[in-house]
C-alpha cells in the first residue's frame, strides 16, 4: 500500500462521459490497495471561458478578482469528481485549496505555493476516503483566493504529493510521456522511460511543454518522484502496466549513466530579442535595463553583453512573444533616455532551439556538432547561451523546424 | 449617508453587458455618498447548469458535493461586478461567503446562516470601497461551503444587511414591487407601496414567490427594511425617485392604518393533497404521521383532523407537489400498517388560494365573503385554515385562476 497523487488535465476532465472514466482509473488504483488524493485541473474551455467573460467587462481584469472567477472552474471539477467516484460505490470528498490550507503568496495569477495543512487530507485518507483536491489554486495571509498561472494544476499536484509524502506523483495528460523532441515535429521522436531532473527542467523551460515548469522545480526541491503518462488508455488497463507507462523523472543519480549524450531537442518558437545599443559599459547598466523590465514582471531569458568599443556596448535579451510590445514600451519609456542609449532594436519572430542531455558535461564535441549541423542546413545562429546541461541558439523562426529535424537527426535520436 | 445593502438576481446579472448596468446603478449609490454592500445572484441559467453536470455524474448527487458546485456560480458574478464597478472607476472588492465567515448549520443544500463577521467588510467601506459578497451561500463549523436553497441570495442579501445595521436592503428583481396578487392571473392588479413583515410573510410562502420566504423572515427577525423593486428601470435615473420605487416592507406598526383590510390574493398553484383515513384517534398519533414526513425532508403545509368517528379519525394535510410522491411512499412503507390506518388518499392536482391582511383581525365578514364569492362561482372549497392575518382555501387547481381573479374584485382590490 502506498500513498499516491494522481493530476488530470483538463481534456480528461472535459465531460461528465471523461470525468466517470478518471473515477473508474482512480478506483482502480484505490482497490489495489493504495491511499489515493486527486487534484483535477477545470474542465478544458471552462478557464477560458471565464476568463473571456472578465475581459468582457474589464480588457485588464483586476487580479484579484480574476482569481475569485477563475478559481472556480477546478472548484466544479473537483465536486464532479467526488460524485463520480460516489456513484461507483467509493468514499469521496472533495476541497477547495483554501479548505486544506494552500497558502500561497499574494501574486495574483502567478501565485506560488508556501505551505499545505496536511491533517485533514491524512484524516480522510486514513478513513478510507479518497480525497480530491482543486489544483491551480490556493489562499493568501488575507483569505484572499489567489491562481498558480496556466498549468499551476501540475505544481498543485506535486506540492500536494510532497507535503503528504507521496510515494509518486502520477501526471495524467494527453501525450504518453517525454520525448526526444516534440513529435509534431520529427515524426520518429521516442518517449524516453527515465529523465532526471535537471534534463526535465530543461526540456520543460525551453518549451516541451509537457509540465509546467513549476511543478518541475517543485519535484526537483522535494525529490519528489513523479510519472507522465496518458489520460486516453483504457482506464480498466492493468494497474502494473500503466504504473510502468509513461515517462520518470527520476532523482536516482545514475539513472542515466547509459543513456546517450543527448537526451532530446527542445525548442521555444514563441520568443522576442530585443537589443540595446550604444550603452556606456559602466558598472550598474545591466540592472538599470532590465530592472525595470523585471519590476513590469516580464520574464527575461537569454541575456548577452557583447563586448565594449570606446565605452559603448549592445546589449541584447529575449522575453516571452507576449510580452514582447510591454517590454519594449518600458525601454522606450523610461530606460532608454536614462541609461543614454543610442537605440533598441527588436525582432519578435525568432526562435530557440536547444540540445539537452546529462551526459554533455564532459562532452566538448556536442556544441560544435550542433554549430556544423545547422551551418550544413544554412541556418544563421543569432544568440547563444549555454548551461551543464544545454546549448542553446536563437534562430529565425522561419528555421524552426528545419533545425530540430537536423539536430534530432544528428543526435542520433531516433526510436530504433 | 446610509449603509444600504443592494441585491440583484439572476436575471440582472445575465450577462456582461446587464453586468454592466448593475455597476452604473450601484455606482450612483456610491456617488451619492452612500456606503454600498452589493450581493449578487449567479448568473441567469448558470446554477441550473451547474446542477445539471452534477445529475448527468449522479441521478441524487451528494449534497454536499452539489453546494461544492452550485457555490461557484455567485464567485463568478461577484468577481465579474467587482471588476465592472472598478472599469467605472470605484474601487471595489468581492468576497465568497467563508471570506466574510457567512457561517451556517451543516445542512447542505439547504443551510442556514448563522452568524455573519461584518469586520473585514465594515473596514472596506470605510475606507470607500464598494463590498461585493456571494448571495447564497456560507460555510459550515467543518469549512465546507454550503449553500442556503434555491433564492438563497435573497436571504444572504437580508442577513448581511442586518449585520451590517443596513438602513435599507434593496431587493432588485425582474417584478417592480408585491402586488395584490399575481398580475398574469389578475390584469388589473395593484402595486402595494409598502406591505406589513407579517404580510409579506404569508404572500411569500403562499405562492407571491417575489421573495424567498427566509428572508422575509429574516427581515422580520432584525426588523430590517427591505425593500422590492425592479432591476429594469434605467439604472440612471434621479436616485430619489428610485428610492422611493417598489414595495416596502415595512416594520412601523401604523403604516397599514389607512390601507384598506385586504391586502392580496396569494395563491400556490403547486400544492398536494394526502389523506389519512380510518386512523385511531388517540394522543401521539398526529406525530406518529407526521413526524417520519418531516424526517424526509418534507415541508407540510395546511393540516387538518377530523372530528373522530367511533375511535376512528381522518387526517388530512398538504405538500409541495414535487414531495407528493415521496410522502405518499413514506406514508405506505412505514407509517400506514404501524399506526394501523385504513387506507391513503392522495390527490396531486390541488391550489392553495389565500386572502391576506393585517386589517382582517377584526372583520369577521372577510370569511364569510371569501366563502359567498367562491360558492357563486362554483367552486367547491376542500380544506380551510385560518391565521390572524389570512385565509386559504384549498380548491381543484383547474379552478385557480377563476377564484383569484373573483376574489380580487370581489374585496376590490383592482388599481383605480
Amino acid at each position: 500500500m502506498a500513498l499516491i497523487v494522481h493530476k488530470y488535465g483538463g481534456t480528461s476532465m472535459g465531460s461528465t462521459e471523461r470525468i466517470k472514466n478518471v473515477a473508474k482509473r482512480v478506483a482502480k488504483w484505490h482497490d489495489a490497495g493504495h491511499q489515493i488524493v486527486v487534484v483535477p485541473s477545470a474542465m478544458s474551455g471552462e478557464t477560458n471561458r471565464l476568463i473571456g467573460l472578465a475581459k468582457e467587462i474589464m480588457a485588464q481584469p483586476d487580479p484579484r478578482e480574476l482569481d475569485m472567477i477563475a478559481s472556480t472552474g477546478e472548484q466544479v471539477s473537483v465536486g464532479l469528481l467526488s460524485m463520480a467516484l460516489q456513484a461507483i460505490g467509493k468514499q469521496a470528498v472533495s476541497y477547495a485549496g483554501w479548505q486544506v490550507a494552500i497558502k500561497t503568496d499574494s501574486a495574483h495569477t502567478k501565485a506560488r505555493i508556501a505551505s499545505i495543512d496536511d491533517a485533514k487530507v491524512k484524516a480522510d485518507l486514513d478513513a478510507g476516503k479518497i480525497v480530491i483536491i482543486t489544483g491551480f489554486q490556493g489562499v493568501d495571509e488575507k483569505g484572499d483566493i489567489t491562481t498558480l498561472g496556466r498549468g499551476g494544476s501540475d505544481t498543485s499536484a506535486v506540492a500536494v504529493a510532497a507535503a503528504l509524502k507521496a510515494q509518486e506523483c502520477l501526471i495524467y495528460t494527453d501525450v504518453d510521456g517525454v520525448y526526444t523532441t516534440d513529435p509534431r515535429v520529427v515524426s520518429d521522436a521516442r518517449r524516453l522511460n527515465t529523465v532526471t531532473f535537471e534534463e526535465m527542467l530543461e526540456m520543460a523551460s525551453l518549451g516541451s511543454k509537457v509540465l509546467q515548469i513549476r511543478s518541475v522545480e517543485f519535484a526537483g526541491n522535494y525529490r519528489m518522484p513523479t510519472r507522465v503518462l496518458s489520460s486516453l488508455t483504457d482506464p480498466l488497463m492493468p494497474l502494473e502496466e500503466e504504473a510502468n507507462s509513461g515517462t520518470l523523472i527520476s532523482f536516482e543519480e545514475d539513472t542515466n549513466m547509459e543513456q546517450a549524450t543527448i537526451t532530446g531537442i527542445a525548442f521555444n518558437r514563441d520568443e522576442a530579442k530585443i537589443t540595446v545599443l550604444g550603452v556606456p559599459d559602466k558598472p550598474g547598466v545591466a540592472y538599470q535595463i532590465l530592472g525595470p523590465v523585471a519590476d513590469a514582471n516580464i520574464e527575461v531569458d537569454m541575456i548577452i553583453q557583447n563586448q565594449s568599443v570606446e565605452g559603448k556596448t549592445d546589449f541584447t535579451f529575449t522575453v516571452p512573444r507576449v510580452e514582447y510590445q510591454k517590454a519594449m514600451e518600458v525601454l522606450e519609456g523610461s530606460v532608454k533616455a536614462h541609461i543614454g542609449a543610442t537605440s533598441i532594436l527588436g525582432d519578435s519572430k525568432v526562435s530557440k532551439v536547444s540540445v539537452v542531455g546529462v551526459g554533455m558535461r564532459s562532452h566538448v564535441g556536442i556544441a560544435s556538432q550542433m554549430f556544423r549541423t545547422l551551418s550544413e542546413e544554412g541556418i544563421n545562429i543569432q544568440m547563444i547561451s549555454t548551461s551543464e546541461i544545454k546549448i542553446s541558439v536563437l534562430i529565425d523562426e522561419k528555421y524552426m523546424e528545419l533545425a530540430v529535424r537536423a539536430l534530432h537527426k544528428a543526435f542520433g535520436l531516433e526510436s530504433a
